[in-house]
């Protein structure tokens, strides 16, 4: 996968992302002379380009003027929740907008999130407009691919994780105890969670809305509650 | 402005928002016929176009079918703030973007704020776009357009409203107290809030965020902020 933008290679180099090659601009600039320096520092493969072949590479004609190789993304194994402490979970059942994926990614990196979720099928996947509307915290987290939300909704239950799902019926989400493992699904931008991902879920989370209005956008409803997680802990262990 | 889409028609029926002409497609759908049953019902002035016209009318493709003329949009005048019991607003500081613009508008509504304060100058204004991505909640609310937001902060201060700067050198937004008149600013998507604007600013508030994350996009952190905002009055209430 070929992803682009400074700020995507910045966070590819502190996270010491694995990486085939780094095509930079041949027109230079500041900030591009001082990405090439650390890119030396850190003895990675790099070329110098002209904006045309960026622009072939990256097939977007905002990259900044650096693209990078990093091979196939590789998703994590779901078993690396058995080795975490206090999970911390977003689930994504058949989220579809890459900007969307992108945007909860930023979000639950900065929310102190451990993970992503997101099925198999049905699902947007990482790509590179995702890697670049998470401004590059992508690589400072992992995602799951898993076969079965709901079998998975089961399984993370039996290792005392608290499954809540975000939709329109349920409790209001400050008034519900998340100081605990806890994992946050939220459902598709037109049609929610699915029924049998609901009912797998240990309780339903609602964000409620005056003024009628029926709902938020989704990368924003993720804020709302991931935040809610962050501040619920936060102000316990204080 | 010609603005479109069904629910955008839909929350205009609602609002009673006055309009010049609506343009429906004709190729008939069982949602478009109901919706011209509704403006029969309330005798607004309608007609049946071919999609290219609608295509044409709006400057846009996904236009649904309705395409809506509302000529000019009225901005409010800032004394309508003298008349509010415990206002609520929502002051951005230069935003460009439209679709932050509409997503901040919907959940600003959802939030239960009472108007969304804009500058004259460098600041996104009221677009189909905008009135599109707030899915139509843009007819709910009031938006307000200052000459000078610095002015106006010191104007509303004196009315007794407690201005709320977001940045990132502040104080942990759930930390302070919010169960009063308050007006949140948020700043550019790139720069913040201008300086000139947070020095008149009673205190700033910051949403603390892990993983060296930098920012968040302005609408999820307008969702985290505006619904602390709701969350700390409706807790206080019951």
């Amino acid at each position: 996968m070929k992803v682009y933008g400074r700020n995507v290679l910045k966070e590819i180099l502190e996270n010491n992302v694995n990486v085939k090659m780094i095509y930079f601009s041949n027109v230079s600039s500041k900030s591009i002379e001082k990405l090439i320096e650390l890119v030396k520092e850190k003895r990675l493969p790099f070329t110098i380009a002209n904006n045309r072949i960026l622009e072939k590479l990256s097939n977007e004609k905002k990259h900044q003027g650096v693209v990078i190789d990093i091979g196939d993304f590789e998703y994590k194994d779901e078993s690396i929740i058995e080795k975490m402490e206090k999970p911390f979970l977003v689930i994504l059942d058949q989220i579809q907008d890459p900007h969307n994926f992108g945007a909860i990614i930023r979000t639950s990196v900065a929310a102190g999130a451990d993970a992503l979720v997101i099925p198999k099928n049905n699902s947007v996947k990482v790509t590179p407009t995702v890697v670049k509307v998470s401004v590059g915290t992508l690589f400072k987290t992992n995602i799951i691919e898993v076969t079965n939300i709901a079998r998975f909704i089961e399984k993370i239950k039996t290792l005392g994780i608290w499954v809540y799902g975000a939709a329109m019926d349920g409790k209001e989400y400050f008034k519900v105890d998340l100081k605990k493992p806890v994992a946050i699904v939220l459902g598709n931008e037109g049609n929610g969670i699915r029924e049998n991902v609901k009912n797998k879920c240990d309780d339903l989370i609602s964000i409620p809305m005056k003024n009628n209005v029926e709902s938020l956008n989704v990368s924003v409803s993720a804020g709302i509650l991931l935040y809610e997680v962050y501040r619920q802990n936060e102000n316990f262990n204080s």
